[in-house]
């Protein structure tokens, strides 16, 4: 963007946004041509704020279906805006599946994914006979009883500083470095189960995988011995399946 | 529905059907013609099961864009089904948004509608600033800060044994009786303030006009003065309005 009077490049000044959203309706975070992504959403709302339309940078993606109780993200916009001022705006021109939870001017240093710490991901499962009509949209439904104490006997097994390829996917480019330390609790509240993730960074669809693995844990089909077995493998096989998106949330972004 | 073998007519079976459902996508309970209703879905359902369809009887109707966490209904099927059996067929050819959450054989002296004894709603506001987005479909969004105090006064002055035409829309047909029993709570737990109706039987949408009511009494409108006044006058007026019907849950049907 340049200064319509001096023709230089503008001064750009940085915000972060706290977002939140439900995923349902999109095809994930990051834009893809002729798709709705909030990533989309957020440019676009932008855009009619400030008439030039900035890029806004996200901690991460997620993926189609997976929701967000506080994504992080960064964008240079044109002048400074105050908290309220910018989420009132934004919230006024954003869908109500996408919320700005809250703003705030950051320093030109900060950058929502390299200045990631850790991310913190909760995966809830409904495991009762019938799924209430209200959460079918956030939580992931099975039916059979799950024990508690297998899965967290299992999560206990995938805790700690491991190489985490055999519950990634494949990506398009390897991942350089797949060694990641992770802390990974099961809680049960009711029918009512949440997997609680934190890492300092998920390979590609680490979260799902662990989710698809706690499961089948709890279903009585793998023991802690097996979830060492696989992370020593280094290798993704079919049994670990993929828990689906919509059981998913980014719970917090930690800077 | 007569027997095939005799033409006699054949005996048939009194169920119980206790339903959740998602408002958001039905024009209410109640069968209209050409627009989708959970009456309607649940019949065709039934029809699917036993051949014939059969009619199915609410314990009262719930207005477009309500929800329920527990309505009750009976239905006179050709045979017996057991609970489990009945529930899970039902619950495979329904929609996820109507769920049957408890199935069970009824006397042929049981209506879902005569045989009430109470009723419980309850009406969910989310007061702040910012509505997060998987609560859109449920709770009403207030953001200008609500008195607790304020509203449970009033609520306590509008508890009672009253006339509550005030209360209520005009309905097409005059109720012979409006007078009625009402316990009203209202509870906050952090920003979600929940309103709790119970009732032998209420008026046409008195639920959500005592929770438009309320709501103008948080936001220091009106007092438990005015209700007394209102209730005494036996008129609806422009003082009362009607609260949006996303944010009010049938939740339980005592018999």
């Amino acid at each position: 963007m340049t200064d319509a009077v001096s023709g230089k490049p503008a001064r750009l000044h940085r915000h972060r946004l706290d977002v939140a959203y439900d995923g349902t309706a999109y095809a994930g975070w990051q834009i893809q041509p002729g798709r709705p992504t909030v990533q989309e959403a957020l440019e676009q709302a932008l855009a009619r704020l400030q008439g030039a339309r900035p890029k806004v940078h996200g901690s991460g993606r997620t993926d189609q279906g997976v929701h967000a109780r506080a994504q992080v993200a960064h964008v240079d916009l044109c002048r400074i805006w105050t908290p309220l001022s910018l989420r009132r705006a934004l919230n006024g021109l954003l869908p109500a599946d996408i919320r700005i939870i809250k703003t705030r001017r950051a320093a030109a240093t900060f950058h929502a994914r390299h200045s990631v710490v850790a991310k913190e991901y909760r995966y809830l499962i409904w495991n009762d006979e019938v799924l209430p009509p209200h959460l079918r949209l956030t939580h992931t439904h099975i039916r059979r009883p799950l024990s508690l104490e297998a899965m967290v006997a299992v999560a206990l097994a995938l805790s700690g500083r491991h190489d985490f390829t055999a519950f990634s996917a494949n990506p398009s480019r390897p991942v350089p470095d797949p060694v990641r330390t992770l802390s990974l609790r099961v809680t049960r509240k009711g029918c009512a189960i949440t997997i609680r993730a934190v890492c300092e960074g998920f390979l590609y669809k680490m979260v799902r995988s662990l989710a698809g693995f706690l499961i089948a844990a709890g279903e009585g089909r793998y023991g802690p011995e097996d979830a060492r077995r696989f992370l020593v493998s280094r290798q993704r096989t079919a049994h670990v399946e993929t828990a689906p998106p919509h059981g998913l949330f980014l719970w917090r972004v930690r800077y």
